[in-house]
This record gives C-alpha cells, sequence and structure tokens, in this order.
C-alpha cells in the first residue's frame, strides 16, 4: 500500500460524548481538505450504525466557518454508538466500504472503539483490501494507555473541578455533610480532578473516593465523621465506579435501586445510598439532626455548553489532524494518535505521535500509585499533571 | 426617626446560596462606606445566629479590590442560615442589635428571610427603638412577589439553559428517554428556565413539567411515548416540586427513598423514581431496551463557579446599593428592594423601587398562567421575559 493510494475516507464517532469530541472532527476534516489524497470526506451516522446503513454525510460540503462553531459544540455532531460490532457486523461494514471505495477509515473513540478498529482492519487485510484505519482518541474518563493523557479529559476535569469549587462554597454557606459522585466507571481521573477545587486550606473535597481503591463503607463513614468533627462540615468526592473488596460495585449492595439496575450513570442511587448510610451512622455515633445532602453530576460533566478547556480543545482538534495527516502523508497503515508532555507546569506543551491500536483496545488505564494518596486523596504529582489540561480556573475569594 | 440617624448597620445573608449573592453585599457595603451615616457596617456571620452570638464581621475593612473578587465568588460570602428566630431567638437578637447601637438592619434572602426582617421590626418597634430594616431580596426560585424578577435566578437560569443545551446534544449523540429534574420547590421559574434551550427544532426539553400543574403519572409516561415515537428520543425537564392532585410529591408516592425523606433537593430520588415508571411504561407498550436515564442538577444550579449572567449580577449588585441608599437617604424606614422593567428584549432594562416587607414575606409566587402552555410546555411570553435575565447563550452549530 503506498502512502498517497488515492480514495475516500469514512470518520465515525463512538462512544460517550465529550465537550471537544467536534474539535477532533473538524480538525480532520480540514486536514482531509487540504491534501487531495483523500477524494470524499464521509461521515457516518452514528458510528458503525450509520456505515451499516450507509447513511454518510459530506463533510467537504461544511464551511470553513461552519467548521469552526461545529467545533465549539459539545457532543458527537454526526451522533453516536455504543455497538461493538460482532462478526457478521464487521462484514456488512466491511462491504459498505468496498462498495463505497472507502480506503481511510478514522474512528474517534474510547478503548472499545479502538478495538472495533482493530477487528476492521484485522478483516481489510485477511481480504487483501487497501484500508488505512486510524483510532483518535476521545474519553472523559482519561483511561486509554499510551497515551499521556486523553482528548475530552480536560474539559471535563475543568467542569468537575468549578463545581466542586462552588459546591465547597455551598458547603461552607450551609454547613452539612455533602457527597457528590464523578463519572468515570474504571477509573478515578475525573474523580481525581476534584481536589483542583481546593483553592485555600479550608475548601474540600476532604475525602476523594477513587475506584482505584476499596471502599469500605464502615471506614469510610468513620473518616466522613472525622472530617466533620474537626471542620463542622465534609464535602466528598466519590468515583461512580466505587466498589468493595470482591469488586461488587458499592450502590448494588444496597436495596437502592428498585428495578435491579446496577446501571451507574444517569441515576442518583449511589449518593442517596451513600447519603443514606452516613445519616444512619452519624446517628449511631450520636450527630442528631446532619444536614447530609448528595448530588450525582451525571451527563452534564461530557455535555455542558460553555464550559471547557481551550488546551484541551487545541490538542483535540490536534490529535484529529494529526490522524489524517499520518493516513495521507505517511507509509503508516493504522494505529491510534497519543499525546506526550513536552513542558510542565506553566511551560506546559504537548506533541502526538503514533501508537499501535492493539496498545489502545481492550484494556484500560488506572491512576498510577504515585497519583493516589492513602485510601482517599491525591498526591500533589497528580494536581501538577491535571492542572495544565483543565486550564486556569476562575478566582474566588472569600471573607 | 429622622432620615440620616447615625449608627451602626449589620448585614446578614439568609437561606439558599445564589452565584450573584455576594454581588449584593458589595453593592450594600460600597454604598455604606460612601455615606457617611452607617458609622460602622458589620456583616453577621451566618445571618440571625452570627446576631445572636455576636460573631461579626468588620466590612469596612475590606478593600475595593477585594469586593470586587469576592462579588464574583457565589454562594454567601457570610455564611448563610436557615434559622426562622421564634420569639425568644427575636428578643437575642434584638438585644444583639441594642447593645451593639445597631441602627440599620439589611437581609439578603428570599420571602422567609422577608418574614424574619419583619418580624424583627415589630419587635423594635414595640420596643421603642430606633431600628431600619431593609430586606435584599435573592432567590434562585425566583417566586418573590411584587418584584419583576428576582437576584440570582437569571445566573440559575443560565446554567439551567447550557445544561439542557449539552444534555439535549448528548441526547441525540445517543437517542434515548432523559429525564433532568431542577429545583424549585413551590414555583416552576428554574424549570422552565429549560426552554431556553431550544436552539432548533428539534431541540429539547420536549416536555416541561411545572409544580404550577398536577403530574398524573399515567399522562407523563403517555406523553414521553409519543415523542419518543415520534422523535426516537425525548428529554424531560421535571421541577423538583411536582406533584399528584392531592399536593402530594410525586417522588414521596414512590418507594425510592429508603430513609422515609421528602427532601426534594440534594437526593436522586424523583429522576430515578420517574425514570423506572417510565422504563415500566415502554416496557408495557412494547418498546424494549429503552435507553432511559435520570440526571438532577442539584446543588450546581446554585453554587457552579464560572457561569452566571452579567444581568443578573448587575442587578444584584444595584439592590444591595439601593437598600442602603433608602436607608440612608430617605425617610423610609424599612421595606424590600423590587425590580420593575423598564425595557423589553435587546432593550433590556430595569429599576428598583421599594416595596413593603409584608408584600413580600411567606408567600411565594407561581408562573403566572399566561407563561405556561398546557400541561407540559412554557409560552413565547415566558421565553420573552427569561431570555435577557439569563443573557445571550453560548453558540452551537449541528452538521
Amino acid at each position: 500500500m503506498g502512502h498517497a493510494a488515492a480514495g475516500k475516507a469514512v470518520i465515525g464517532q463512538s462512544g460517550g460524548p465529550t465537550c471537544v469530541i467536534n474539535e477532533s472532527l473538524a480538525g480532520a476534516a480540514q486536514e482531509a481538505a487540504g491534501g487531495g489524497v483523500i477524494t470524499q470526506f464521509l461521515g457516518a451516522r452514528h458510528g458503525v450504525a450509520g456505515i451499516m446503513a450507509g447513511d454518510f454525510v459530506d463533510l467537504d460540503a461544511v464551511s470553513k466557518e461552519r467548521w469552526e462553531k461545529i467545533a465549539r459544540t459539545p457532543c458527537a455532531a454526526l451522533g453516536s454508538v455504543r455497538l461493538k460490532p460482532g462478526e457478521e457486523e464487521c462484514a456488512r461494514i466491511f462491504e459498505s466500504f468496498r462498495s463505497n471505495d472507502v480506503r481511510y477509515f478514522f474512528y474517534v473513540g474510547g478503548n472499545d472503539t479502538a478495538e472495533t478498529a482493530s477487528i476492521l482492519l484485522g478483516l481489510a487485510r485477511r481480504e487483501g483490501y487497501d484500508l488505512k484505519v486510524f483510532h483518535i482518541p476521545k474519553t472523559i474518563d482519561n483511561d486509554l494507555r499510551v497515551t499521556d493523557h486523553c482528548p475530552g479529559y480536560g474539559s471535563a476535569a475543568r467542569f468537575v473541578a468549578q463545581a466542586f469549587m462552588g459546591d465547597d462554597l455551598d458547603n461552607r454557606s450551609l454547613p452539612g455533610v455533602k457527597v457528590d459522585v464523578v463519572m468515570g466507571r474504571h477509573a478515578g481521573w475525573l474523580t481525581a480532578a476534584s481536589a483542583l477545587a481546593r483553592h485555600d486550606d479550608e475548601a474540600g473535597p476532604h475525602l476523594i473516593c477513587l475506584p482505584e481503591r476499596v471502599l469500605d463503607l464502615d471506614a469510610f463513614c468513620s473518616d466522613v465523621e472525622a472530617v466533620y468533627r474537626e471542620r463542622g462540615r465534609c464535602l466528598v468526592a466519590v468515583s461512580e465506579g466505587v466498589h468493595d473488596a470482591d469488586g461488587n460495585p458499592v450502590a448494588a449492595s444496597g436495596e437502592v435501586d428498585a428495578h435491579g439496575n446496577v446501571q451507574l450513570s444517569g441515576t442518583g442511587a449511589l449518593a442517596d445510598f451513600l447519603v443514606g448510610r452516613l445519616k444512619e451512622h452519624f446517628r449511631a455515633a450520636g450527630v442528631d439532626g446532619l444536614r447530609a445532602r448528595g448530588d450525582t453530576f451525571g451527563y452534564l460533566q461530557r455535555s455542558f455548553v460553555g464550559v471547557r478547556s481551550e488546551t484541551d480543545a487545541e490538542e483535540a482538534r490536534r490529535v484529529g489532524a494529526t490522524a489524517v495527516r499520518l493516513a495521507t502523508t505517511t507509509d503508516a497503515t493504522d494505529g491510534t494518535v497519543a499525546i506526550r508532555r513536552t513542558g510542565e507546569g506553566d511551560a506546559y506543551d504537548s506533541e502526538d505521535f503514533l501508537a499501535a491500536l492493539s496498545d489502545v483496545a481492550k484494556v484500560t488505564k488506572d491512576m498510577p500509585a504515585d497519583f493516589i494518596d492513602g485510601d482517599s486523596d491525591v498526591t500533589a504529582e497528580f494536581l501538577e499533571y491535571v492542572r495544565p489540561l483543565a486550564g486556569p480556573l476562575p478566582a474566588v475569594a472569600r471573607l
């Protein structure tokens, strides 16, 4: 396969949205428009579902001005999909590519998306069909391997930080115990970003519960009580993915969900369960009339309009462009675009590099040990890591 | 009582926070600093609780530069309180005023706060003690009478609008049924602001359920099903205050809350209950595998750092200054500051006027009939009303 083989390209978006996912789409489309190797750049509606149904959008028809607006719009402009295609579906996707003379496939998503891309690549190889396949990373969960961080994470981290800044001020105004549940099924990256909200010594979150550690309910309640007795209040950040020593989700251990559902997002079950447990614990500990509340930040973390990290947006744009550039100007036939950090702190900078699809497919990346402090906090190293990704936060001041 | 009687002033903040509540504090303090009639401007920590405990902050010591930072910080900088003082507590508050030679009392809050101010005023009158008492309005609920709208509402409306814009895009990306629960115990003003998110014909919320209307669960499920069958998705805005025909909160009708708690905020119970009901309904209607989720926006609506309406902020600053100006330069001895709209649409403008404490104390204001369209929508008149208060929203674009 030559590196300048002319043909059509298809791009799709998959998995949960982010606030900058369309930056990658815009970056890829604008890079493709300049090259000449890609004869037509097609967008698949709802990822592989659109490819199977032949539901494509001609992205070449989108004006540069319109791309700028779309890029600033959260959530998959092409529509997304949760489908992980099986053997038969992969064959249909491949037939769609062949019949449309598609020679380039770009798929924006997380580790499941990378796996789908990898399967399609294997199928094309077996059929002797020239197809370049590139994965463009995206996930608020920040749990892809190899890359320093994932596009989408910085903006979600920023949302979580601003939410905790506000909720901490709320909790100072009307003191009590407050539990906030943050997205992130497998890894604690997004929950950990709540630590960015600590703008002074009093500021919470005072406890950060990550899925990388076992959550023991009794220890949890005692920890909250200790903070409460010291400060007269306690703000807690809890990952939706927290689990007991056997790996069972904490919320599922309660009778909270009347429908037997262990779905983690789109429900307040975990926060309500923990708040109920805390009320029981404090009552038993002789603290009457505890004001305890729980919030679940939910889908706002990945979709809220008007809050995003500009660094995240720039990198999301860049990885889209890099994928197309690698596909059209180098001999690389497949892979994922990863990010390497080239500067720290105020001198933060980064660059893209090519990694293997197999490096990111399937498996996710937990927070490393040196980012986690004990059972319920993060380290200064983690804060240094995350601060430039979220960008400078709004200033607040107290009397 | 002369209109220029010299003496100390106390200001307090009460009830739930807003994102611009400290603008009013800054406005009052800066106005007091200029006059000379107020010999010392004291802030009471946690409202009447601080007055009883003698816990005051000298606000004259705060620099102008620092006021600007504090003004931009959400949630009560002095701390807030939910306490509605009884007879004995009122006597203690009054003694605190007398022993500190306090001649001016400003209380920032909602209708309960106005009632407390009114009771204290009556006590001072009976004791023949010269005390000027002014209520400074604040509530994200927007449910105070007389005034066109309440400081704090515009910023919360803006947050809700941006949240729904994002969640609607999320719901387009991965279609299904989504229920979002919005704050507002008695009135639907904040839930209604979700309609600002409709940036095109497809955009949700597709149903808006207000506490001004009875929520019949069967009709609710059928309405959601009708939208879902037409559009393949349905985004619903529900007020936390929705109730059945007998006035019982909807969430309390379910077995959702294991702790027998009818608290409305700080729990995901209502959203989870409605989602559970919808799943049952759709299953019975032959729709299998419905993707249904619920989010509860919670305390983020009143505290989120970095999202506020500049119009709201300016008005909040102004009502604080107006209260002090009325108290120190006119014969008025008491009252609440209300807002009158003096321009519509792009020419939106407003001015303050003095109203009686008794006009806003105790009772709240529902949305008027001409702002509500049928059982589950708002009118164009309401959108005209709310748009300038929330301010211009971020632009979004679709392919």
